[in-house]
């Protein structure tokens, strides 16, 4: 309704993700929003998707572990130097990451000191990831992904397993970053060998990517971490907010939010 | 209705604990139980009231703090070496203490990484405190008492501050403290000049008491650390039952619990 | 030797802190600086020595405790409204309190799910705090002082037991931080009955501060929190650098600090 | 010098894990043991070399990371049930794996809140993984592991991503497990869709084995949880020694350890 009076909206939840109303049927087990409005959300990853938000009416703010994997393997997937078939996502949340309802699930002597695996094997956040992905491979791809809880209030860190196609070198992982990346004002390239920590963004809007080739195996993995809170969530909505309305991309999110 | 049929009973709850209903009805705001069962209802401190206990049909199980808080200070008051008219207790509890409920206030991410005093100036377990503290000194006494919550899952350690009567002397703390609790299984006196930790308690139905005698001002600081969850809980049931039963009063406490 | 340059310096370590070198020599088992200098080094606890602050050449800054200690209870002590010779402080501090430094004392195992106290009875803060509280009471006072060690990484709360001297009602305690404080940019007097948080203050230079009236006993309470590295050190320090180069006082602090 | 007085060795760091010594130069960078005494020494994961244990003189009780991995895979490769070319290890790990020695790793600021990965790509701990699962899997396996460093005191999970071989079938998983773990004493294996929690097995011997079938994928996640100070090595160390003297397998095993 706020969309037919012409307001532009920028949705925090799911419903707009997803184009494909039967998807999100299937992986929500409701009916979907409209298919009209879907056709008009655009997802609202700032960095991939940037010149669709500047110009949109609706905003389909990203949830928080698609923007960790996204942002990592978009550009490895749009320069084709990783095999689309095989990408394998482990991703760590803190619990602020279940929302500030309570349940004994984020009771505190439930969590503290505790580690474990969840929602497996079709978490509601696979659908978005692989539209999207599948958007930059020119391609259907999937991916298996396995969220954990960990007892951190905020930080989500996302280790993703890949392997490179045949003539890549760890030097066009380095090129390919910088050349989509370089310039983002909320993207940190940590230097090669360096591994993020989620304290080293905790508060702020940054997503901290790195990577480790693995001369032995051929393999890469990448990762990506973020403040679920900020970069995951309402961090990201004034970024997008700032970009709709034509502002300074940093505006507001420069300073660090402190709570909880 | 238990007791009715003949059935022996340890309540874990506070209904039984405070003699003068009176006292319940102003501290808990709700009428309290039947004075005849009042009369009959044994305190459950086991050091403190292991005969009685050993008797009664009805054992009131006692709160978390008043443990670490009678334990420490009974011995010094029915010795008459401190003054009772001067007892500030400061507490700090884990999480567990709230029990296993849901609320903002046992949510992870509301209590991870923060401290905070709650419950002043009348927390529940003052009457309970006072009324066993008032038998031992043989005089109505009150406390101050402050209890905080720690983001740890289990272990409770009351610090009191006391003020020795005049001509006592630290030795006199040490032999009296020994001659109480010297033989106690579930009472571990610490060194002079060592500070229980509750990380030593954690696990099991252990009480360890500390203290610190200030040359400079006079005054005694006493040190009670125990598991909430088990001397200050269910262990503590337990080594009722077992005083009750005329069982060895150690019998299935020796082992660790261990979740959560 | 930056001194003798005519530099204006803070000190953030002990050394000019207190007065006497006797004193100093006596809880510090050391040497202390030179007459001279002391006589000249001002105190810098910034809403109690602004103005001598503003023209000093050489400022020692607070120890954490001390600055929580000394602004609940300075403004009470001048305005004679509580019995200076009964003051119970019972402090907690986050870890990162013991510094950046490795040691058993700071291990993640050691610490993490555990609660203790330390440095009984005599404290290397208690000197400060009783310098600066008798010149505020006009007469040599002593107090109390416990530390405890607290699992988290930023946050002190100090809980302090007084006694309000007779005649004296809440409403007065209430007017005197009002008086005292009502403009300071980075104290927060908190409204009646509610006690301050850590997490509150994390990553700020604020000092929160509560209090507690107990009708049945007749004893007040305060509850002073801070972020030990910000107001309790680096933050205060800046502090005092804007006063002595006479900038808005702010400048700079209105951030948050986040790591760790 | 032990073994040479003929006394049985249980031997708890890395020297005798490796057959070859050149594998372990490689990845220590320093000397190997004696050729002669690793052709003597046995691995010493109890449950896979429970017959070679009971008779060796040197056991190489294996490290807590390889524990976890290899009880979960080395079944499913064994009975050629997966594909040995692809298996991706992402474990975590809690802090007293790191060890009682001190460092910034290990300090409560450093590692408190915070999430990482570490020691990628080449951790000490692959040469003995993909030498015991070669075993199992008849022919040279490599894998790609990725610890990481969680904030809590005790507890290790491995989540192990593997591709079952066509015609493999969610309950051959489970017949598998069921026939080589169903009377083991020490290793619980989970309900279907039951994932493990390290709370569950923090104190014990037990490892706890749950897996994942993603129908969309066809790819089989495993989680294995224990805790590193038990069955990650003093523990295991104890079960070994069992063994080795014919004594009751669980024997000292089936309390709990509580400290840290």
């Amino acid at each position: 309704t706020a969309l037919k009076q012409g307001k532009r909206v920028i949705d925090l939840g799911a419903d707009f993700r997803l184009k494909d109303p039967e998807v999100y049927k299937e992986w929500y087990q409701i009916e979907g929003a409209d298919k009209e409005q879907l056709t008009a959300a655009v997802y609202g990853l700032s960095e991939i998707n940037r010149k669709k938000i500047a110009h949109s009416m609706l905003v389909a703010n990203p949830g928080c572990y698609p923007t960790t994997i996204i942002l990592a393997l978009a550009p490895l997937l749009e320069e084709k130097v990783i095999d689309p078939s095989l990408m394998i996502i482990d991703s760590k949340s803190g619990v602020s990451g279940a929302g500030r309802g309570t349940s004994l699930n984020t009771h505190y002597c439930e969590t503290n000191e505790n580690l474990k695996a969840y929602g497996v094997p079709k978490h509601r956040h696979i659908p978005e990831i692989e539209q999207e992905l599948s958007l930059k491979a020119d391609q259907k791809v999937q991916v298996s992904f396995t969220p954990h809880l960990i007892p951190i209030t905020r930080g989500m860190l996302s280790t993703i397993y890949t392997v490179p196609l045949e003539g890549i070198e760890p030097k066009d992982i380095a090129e390919i970053y910088q050349a989509y990346y370089g310039t983002e004002p909320f993207i940190r390239l940590l230097p090669a060998g360096e591994l993020p920590h989620t304290k080293w963004v905790a508060g702020t809007n940054y997503c901290d990517l790195g990577y480790s080739w693995d001369e032995r195996t051929g393999r890469l993995t990448l990762f990506s971490a973020i403040d679920n809170l900020v970069k995951g969530a309402a961090g990201q909505a004034v970024q997008n907010m700032n970009i709709m309305l034509g502002l300074e991309e940093t505006l507001g999110l420069l300073g660090t939010a402190i709570y909880p």
